[in-house]
């Protein structure tokens, strides 16, 4: 496919002068539209090596307000970054609405780069695909606009290039070993490249492959494929059209989820005080240990803790951290999302939080948040929980294929218990704040919530992210039973590898 | 020093038990007030290894709302965090109002480990006092509580406790070859740590020594020291105390300020179109050339661009960066800050900013917005602005001391130069969205704004960061002199090394 790419293509010096003063205009008007009109924007640059990224990013950039773009270049990952997910510190990146990120590199480097060379496994780069298609989908689905560029030269010009640069002693530097091994690799790497296209073209992010033999060409085709792409989306939503009203979310209702999941849970069990203290005392020895063991292997741990409102989340959440260090876990309490955090893509604020290969997660509340509130107090749209599912299901899935132990606990009580809890706390002047008005808004739909609970635990229960209901009318029962839930996967875990 | 303190200190097992169901309370309540009266909370855990920091830590922050408090181990600083400042990675953890930030070992391991096993030298952690001193001194006139223990045991008891945690398979690998070296060291240490209380103790941000051998007794000493530190702040502040009214700034006035530097520059510098074509080229192609030399010596680079409105600083930052490699800069503007950074000390958001050691950032105006607009339109108290000038001085000698270059400059141009070029914005349908009612206001107030400048320009103005005056009513001539003047710099400093 690359070698049909016609590279003799080029503008002529006057052709240029004339275009491009329009074209810089246009380009400034949009990108103010598209901060008015608070769109998403993600560019990417890829492509060989000495075909002029740097140059060609830096040209596009000159005509942009700078308070609203970042740059950001993908290099080797850092220390930090390779303790995560590879998409992580692409998630973090990602920009805010009426913000457009720019990146020189990205995510496409683990099935370029990182294939070529063989420094991720074939299973995994082949995965990559997956995760990547799954990471620009939620984000197009979610408004942003997505432009991908490969800049494309000959074997035969990179060559060229690399001489160029070395003949000269101030250039010289820049051409290194790698460079000259890579394009050894040329044929290899066009493969990579041809799969790669073949295999994460979309409409919601195509590619856009760039002729860049001529630096005038390149600038222009580049400049005018931007325009395009955001004028196409002023113009959508200047007609009145949903950014996100393409996306089709067939419309199963809860008759697909026939039974009630929690109304089967046997909340009568319980634990005697003798039998809870001496548990409690051997699980949480347990736990340390494992907590030093997760360091050493450097396995990451998420806990999410789910549950009705007065289950004992944070009283259980206690127990379970009460004898470890400090040092390897982190409780992560998730409540309404900040401004910021509202101009981002929901799921966001967590990959922000994923914890380091080797650390304890703990999430008090989590992006299950989505399909519960969210969508019962109708701060998303109905396709926007909708489509949740299958985006939690995802991220899920990529932790998990990273290596993480995931433990997913609803913590589970009926409405007379809650009752009886909430009034205790009303009782009691050093729990009066635990209590606000917005629970006993909560409880009067406790039936809505118990829908939403349901199928919530449908969904999104699967072999590699179950979900375990904690039978909490009993506290001590419940305390040990998440104890024991976290243990159990953290050693399967540990028996694995 | 060390050797007066009293190891011996226990408490029995009942009192223990009778007084912490009451000091847990008490730290509870007092947690919540100080989220509700905004009080920022810094404490700081450091202590000999095996003194029991992580499980004192632990049983302090079981008793906090998660969602309030952050800890933070200070461990070997990573890549990121060795290409900056030491107190880089404390100054962007300090917590927002309300906030609480725990440190397990924090800034003080420069003047100890870093210290005795020499790997800073001795000039740089004898002036890491004075940069310690400086941010304590900034965070507390800022409201924050800060709270430092250091917790001690004896060299024997330590000895002793590396032995029980060896003597156990899974404990023994927690004491390392590391471990057993510094308690060799125990001595110098020793002397280090009296030196840094004796040097870093202030009434704002005082060291409580902890006598640990006895778990209980430090427990208790922990909670007690705690409580009674936010208790005094809360009861000083329902008694209506401002919390930064002990800040006393000696009321210099502009009388100190004798002669303005404004009325001295000489605005009818200008180029001629050719001059200034052929100097563009040329300090273009330099300013790229020492962009990659800046890379491959780890230069910081920070250049300041601060002016009047309208006086060009984008177009001439856009002349500056033209032909640059934008993976080497980032230019980073500086609007009002948003909610998040309300919270925080004024400079937290420009440490937050700093460029990794090898890059430049250009900031489109600066931390010099407290002692201009936010002096001018009463966004902080008199004291406050006061303040900042010899909080800036300090924050710039800390980047200079860190190896940056730093570059100041302030664009200035005439009144009449402004209102001709705030009527061309006007009439231009193009450049329309650059003139906001705001730029009017701000213009009415010239002449504040004038003395505000003329007193920032002499109060902040030192050899070590100078300010450069960029005469700018002539686009050209001041295009040509801020790149001059980048370029002088940074070679100045090229040749130094």
């Amino acid at each position: 496919m690359l070698e049909n790419i016609d590279l003799s293509r080029k503008i002529e010096k006057e052709e240029y002068k004339a275009a491009m003063p329009g074209l810089e205009l246009k380009l400034g008007v949009l990108q103010r539209e598209a901060i008015e009109r608070k769109i998403p924007v993600i560019i990417v640059f890829e492509g060989w090596d000495a075909a002029g990224k740097g140059t060609l990013i830096n040209r596009l950039i000159l005509n942009l307000d700078p308070r609203h773009f970042k740059v950001s270049s993908a290099l080797k990952p850092t220390e930090e970054e390779r303790l995560r997910p590879f998409l992580w510190r692409f998630w973090i990146k990602t920009p805010a609405k009426g913000k457009m990120a720019v990146f020189d590199r990205s995510w496409y480097h683990r099935v370029l780069g990182e294939r070529v060379n063989k420094t991720v496994k074939k299973p995994e780069w082949l995965n990559a695909y997956k995760e990547i298609n799954a990471f620009e989908r939620q984000l197009a689905d979610d408004g942003n606009v997505i432009v991908k560029f490969f800049l494309h030269i000959s074997k035969k010009e990179q060559k060229k290039r690399f001489e160029e640069l070395e003949s000269s002693p101030s250039t010289a530097w820049r051409v290194t070993k790698e460079d000259w091994q890579h394009l050894q690799q040329y044929d290899e790497y066009a493969g990579a490249v041809e799969d790669m296209i073949a295999k994460t073209g979309s409409s919601q992010a195509p590619w856009t492959i760039v002729e860049a033999h001529d630096r005038r060409f390149a600038t222009v085709k580049i400049f005018k494929t931007v325009i395009q792409a955001l004028e196409s989306r002023v113009q959508a939503l200047k007609a009145g059209g949903e950014q996100t009203a393409r996306v089709q979310v067939s419309d199963n209702n809860l008759n697909d989820v026939s039974t009630s999941i929690l109304d089967r849970v046997d909340l009568s069990l319980s634990l005697t005080e003798e039998e809870y203290a001496a548990k409690l005392k051997k699980y949480q020895e347990r736990i340390r240990e494992l907590e030093h063991q997760v360091y050493m292997k450097r396995l990451p741990v998420v806990i999410v803790y789910s549950g009705w409102d007065a289950a004992g989340k944070g009283g259980n959440i206690k127990r379970l951290t009460q004898n470890m260090d400090p040092r390897g876990y982190e409780v992560i309490p998730i409540g309404a999302p900040n401004d910021l955090e509202k101009q981002h893509h929901y799921l966001w604020r967590f990959w922000k939080e994923i914890p380091k290969a080797g650390h304890i997660a703990i999430f008090d509340r989590s992006w299950y948040g989505r399909v519960m509130v969210e969508r019962i107090e109708g701060f998303c749209t109905e396709a926007e929980w909708k489509r949740a599912y299958r985006e939690i299901n995802e991220f899920e899935e990529q932790l998990v294929n990273f290596g993480a132990v995931l433990v997913k606990l609803w913590l589970h009580i009926d409405k007379d218990e809650q009752l009886r809890r909430f009034q205790e706390r009303q009782e009691n002047p050093y729990k009066q704040w635990k209590i606000t008005a917005e629970d006993w808004r909560n409880r009067e739909k406790w039936d809505l919530y118990k829908i939403a609970v349901d199928e919530m635990l449908y969904r999104t229960s699967s072999p590699h992210a179950p979900w375990t209901i904690v039978e909490a009318n009993f506290k001590y029962y419940a305390r040990i039973k998440a104890l024991k839930t976290v243990i159990a996967a953290i050693e399967r875990r540990m028996g694995g590898t």
